[in-house]
C-alpha cells in the first residue's frame, strides 16, 4: 500500500475545490441537460437526446475512452390526461385534487374509474379489511413521512413501500384502484410520482400518487362522508421495450489501470419535470470529477469512469447491465461511487462495505472535513451500483448530500435547474472527486 | 459543575428534536411576521407592528416576563424612486440596469445624477487614481466574492469593506456618487442592499449597489468606452429617530436564576422584501426554543432569554441598548447565542469566548453531532450580541447554518418565506434549545 501524505494530499484537495468553485462547467452542463433536454424517461426521445448529449460531452474532453453500453429500457408513457375529482356521497358537490400517475401504472381507460375510496395506512390494517370491505373500491394509501427522522431518506424509507407495493396488495382484495400518499415530509400541491410494481397472476389495477395537501384533505372529507366517490382518469400505458444505453467516459489509470473506480448518476429522470436534483446533478457531478483530474493534470494512478446510468426509476437495467457486462469482462471494481440523493450541500459518505474498508475512509476525514464531509460511515451505496455488490471487494459508496430539501422537489414537476444551487453542486462534484483521488492513490 | 449525565441528555435532546420538528408554530410564526408584516426597516410602521406581534406571541406563552426595552433608532425610507441608467458615450444608445439604494445613503435629488464611471476593486487601487482621476465622477467598486471560500460569510468578509466605507473613501477624491457590486456568490438580477456609513467633514454622496448581472455587464462596456455615463435617481432620505424597542421573553432559571443564557435574533429587516432569512427565522427560532422548554416542561436551571434585537441592520441601536441595560443592572450573561446566518440545515455554532469555553461546548460534541452540527470551534459570535463582549465571562455564540445559499437572498426581493424550508428552520431552533438546555444545565 502506498504511503500516505497528508499534506500533498490536502494541498491537491485544495486545488480541486478551487477548480470546482470557480469553473462554470459542471453548472452550465446541468443548464443543457435540464434545460435543453429536460425530463427523459427510459424510453423517450429526451432519454436518447441526453445519451447523445452526455457522450459528446465526454468526447470533448480528451479521455482514453468514451463508449455506449446497449440496454433495452421499458418504455412507459404517462399520456395526454391525469386528472381526479372527489365527488361527495349526495353527489351536490366536487373538488378536483392533484394526482400523477405512478411510473408503470396502466391507465383507467378514457372514460376513467369512479369508486368508493377506503383509506389505510399500513399493508397490515388492508389485511384487517378484508376483501369484503376492499373489493371494488380505491385503496387510499395515507401513511406519511415521520417527520422526527433526521435523515429525510430513512423517513422515504419508511413510507414508499406504499407506492412500491400498495396496487399488487390492494388488487389481491379485489380493489379497482390505488391512490397513495405523495412520498414527502412537506405539506404541498404537488404530486410526486415514482416507480410501482405488479406481479404475474394479480390484476393490474390504475395507481396514482396524491398531493399532500389533497392526501389530508381526502382524509377529512372521508371521515364525515364514508361513501364519498374518487374519480380517477390516466391515460398512461406501457409500450415494447427500447434500446437504449449507459454512458461511459474513462481514464485510465497510470499504475493499476485494471482496478477501476467508478463514479456515477442515473441520466434517465422522471417526465413530469426537468429532473434537475434526480438525477441531473449526479450526472453532471460524475462528468466534472473527470474534467477536474483533466484540467488540473491529476493523473490518477487507477483508472477513473464515470458512467452514466440509464433507467434507474423505473427498471434498473441500466445498472444491472453495468454489472453483468463488468462481470462477463472480468473487470475488477474497487469502488463504485453514486451521487443520487440531490445536488444539496455535502454531508458525507455512506459505505456499503467492508470495516476494513471503512476504517481506511475514516483515516481521511482530516481531509475531508474542512469541507463540510463529516459523515462517514456505513450506509446507503445507490441503486444503480447496487447490482454491483459481491464482485469481488468492491466498496459500494454513496455520496451523502444534506437530506432536508431533496424530498420537497423529488420525481415532482418542480424538480427543476433552479431549484439547485451552483455551489451546493459544485461542493458535491469536488467532494466525490477528492474522494475518487484518495481512492486513486492508495486503494481501498 | 454538576455531573454531566450523556445518557439522559441525549433523551432530552431527542424529545426536543421530535418536538420542533413536528410542531408547526415556529413554521407558523414566521409566516405571519414575514407574510402579515413584511419587511420591517428600524422606524417603519412594520418594524412596530413586528414588535407588538412577538410580544403578543410571547404574552400567551405563559413565559416568566415578557418585556419591551426602550430605543431610539434611526429612521431611513427608501423613498418610491430608485433607477439607473447607462448611457454610450455617444448617447446612441442606453441601457436600464438594477440598482438599490445603499442603507443610509442620501437621495440624489430629484433630477437624478449623471457622471462617467471609474471602475476599482479596492480602496487601493481608488488612491493610486487620485483626485484628477476621480472628481466629479462615480465611482464603481467591483471587487466580487472570493468563490474558493468554502464558507460564504468568509466571501462577505472579503468584499463587504466596499460596501460599507466606499463612499466615504470616493467623497475624500470629489466623486459625486458610488455604485458598488451586489454582496453575493451568485451572478443574479437582484441588487442587494445593505448599510454604509458617512463620516463627520465628508461630504455624503449617494450610494447603491448594482446586481452582480448588471456589474459584469457595466464592467464590459467601460472597457470599450470610458466615458459612458451612469445615470441614477434615488429618493431615499433620513427621517427623525424614532422610538422603538428590544422585545425580550423570559423563563427563569430554577436554581441560578441570575445567571443568564439569552438566544436572539433581530426583528428589524431590510425593507426590500419580506426579511425570511434576515432575521425572521432568528426571531421565531428564538421563541421557539422558549416554547420547547415550556411545551416540554423542562425546567432550566439558569435563566433563558429569547431578545428580538431591534435595528441591526441600519444602527445596532438594539443590541447596544441591551449591553448597556445589562450593565446598568448588573445582569450576569453566561452566554448569548445570535441565529443571524439564514434557516439553512445546521452545521454548527461558532465561539468568541476562552479556550475554556470552547473545551466545554467540544464535550458536547457527541450529542450534538448526530443532529449535523459538527462544527463547534472558534467563530463569530453575532453583531447584536457583540456589545455584549466583556462583560464578566459572557461567551458569544454565532448559530451556524449552512452558508451555501445565504447570500443569494441576503438583503433583497427574495428574502421571503418561501425560500425557507420548514425543516431547515426547526432543526436550527431544536440545535439551539438543545445547546441553551445543556449551558442551563451545566454552564460554560
Amino acid at each position: 500500500m502506498a504511503q500516505q501524505n497528508a499534506a500533498s494530499d490536502s494541498a491537491v484537495i485544495k486545488k480541486i475545490y478551487d477548480d470546482a468553485l470557480t469553473s462554470y462547467e459542471s453548472y452550465d452542463n446541468l443548464r443543457y441537460l435540464t434545460k435543453n433536454i429536460g425530463g427523459r424517461l427510459s424510453g423517450s426521445p429526451q432519454a436518447a437526446a441526453a445519451v447523445e448529449w452526455s457522450k459528446q460531452v465526454m468526447d470533448k474532453m480528451d479521455l482514453d475512452r468514451v463508449y455506449l453500453q446497449e440496454v433495452m429500457v421499458p418504455h412507459w408513457v404517462r399520456g395526454d390526461k391525469e386528472e381526479a375529482r372527489i365527488y361527495n356521497s349526495k353527489q351536490i358537490g366536487s373538488e378536483d385534487v392533484n394526482i400523477v400517475a405512478l411510473g408503470g401504472s396502466v391507465g383507467t381507460g378514457d372514460q376513467g374509474l369512479s369508486a368508493e375510496v377506503v383509506e389505510v395506512h399500513n399493508f397490515e390494517e388492508l389485511e384487517k379489511l378484508g376483501k369484503k370491505n376492499v373489493k371494488g373500491k380505491i385503496v387510499f394509501f395515507n401513511r406519511p413521512f415521520d417527520n422526527t427522522q433526521i435523515n429525510t431518506g430513512t423517513a422515504y424509507g419508511g413510507a414508499v413501500d406504499q407506492r412500491g407495493g400498495g396496487p399488487v396488495a390492494a388488487a389481491k382484495l379485489g380493489a379497482v384502484g390505488v391512490i397513495v400518499r405523495s412520498m414527502t415530509n412537506d405539506i404541498q400541491d404537488v404530486a410526486h410520482t415514482g416507480g410501482t410494481r405488479y406481479q404475474e397472476g394479480v390484476e393490474k389495477i390504475p395507481a396514482a400518487a396524491i398531493s399532500t395537501r389533497d392526501a389530508e384533505t381526502l382524509s377529512k372529507l372521508l371521515k364525515n362522508d364514508a361513501k364519498l366517490k374518487l374519480y380517477m382518469r390516466m391515460t398512461c400505458e406501457t409500450l415494447p421495450d427500447v434500446l437504449s444505453y449507459n454512458v461511459i467516459g474513462e481514464i485510465k489509470g497510470s499504475e493499476k489501470p485494471d482496478e477501476i473506480i467508478v463514479v456515477g448518476g442515473h441520466l434517465d429522470s422522471w417526465d413530469l419535470a426537468e429532473g434537475a436534483h434526480d438525477d441531473g446533478t449526479g450526472c453532471v457531478q460524475s462528468i466534472e470529477v473527470l474534467r477536474l483530474f483533466k484540467d488540473l493534470g491529476i493523473k490518477p494512478k487507477r483508472t477513473i469512469r464515470a458512467v452514466m446510468f440509464m433507467n434507474e426509476e423505473n427498471g434498473l437495467r441500466g445498472g444491472t447491465k453495468y454489472a453483468e457486462m463488468a462481470k462477463e469482462n472480468s473487470e475488477k471494481h474497487v469502488a463504485a461511487i453514486e451521487s443520487d440523493m440531490g445536488g444539496f450541500t455535502p454531508r458525507g459518505f455512506g459505505l456499503e462495505g467492508s470495516d476494513v474498508q471503512l476504517r481506511k475512509l475514516q483515516t481521511w476525514k482530516p481531509l475531508l472535513a474542512p469541507y463540510g464531509l463529516h459523515d462517514i460511515d456505513y450506509g446507503h451505496g445507490g441503486a444503480d451500483i447496487g447490482p454491483l455488490k459481491g464482485q469481488g471487494n468492491v466498496a459500494l459508496i454513496g455520496y451523502e448530500p444534506d437530506s432536508q430539501r431533496y424530498f420537497d422537489y423529488h420525481h415532482t414537476k418542480i424538480d427543476v435547474f433552479e431549484n439547485v444551487n451552483r455551489r451546493e453542486m459544485q461542493l458535491g462534484a469536488a467532494g466525490m472527486a477528492s474522494l475518487v483521488y484518495l481512492i486513486s492513490e492508495y486503494g481501498l
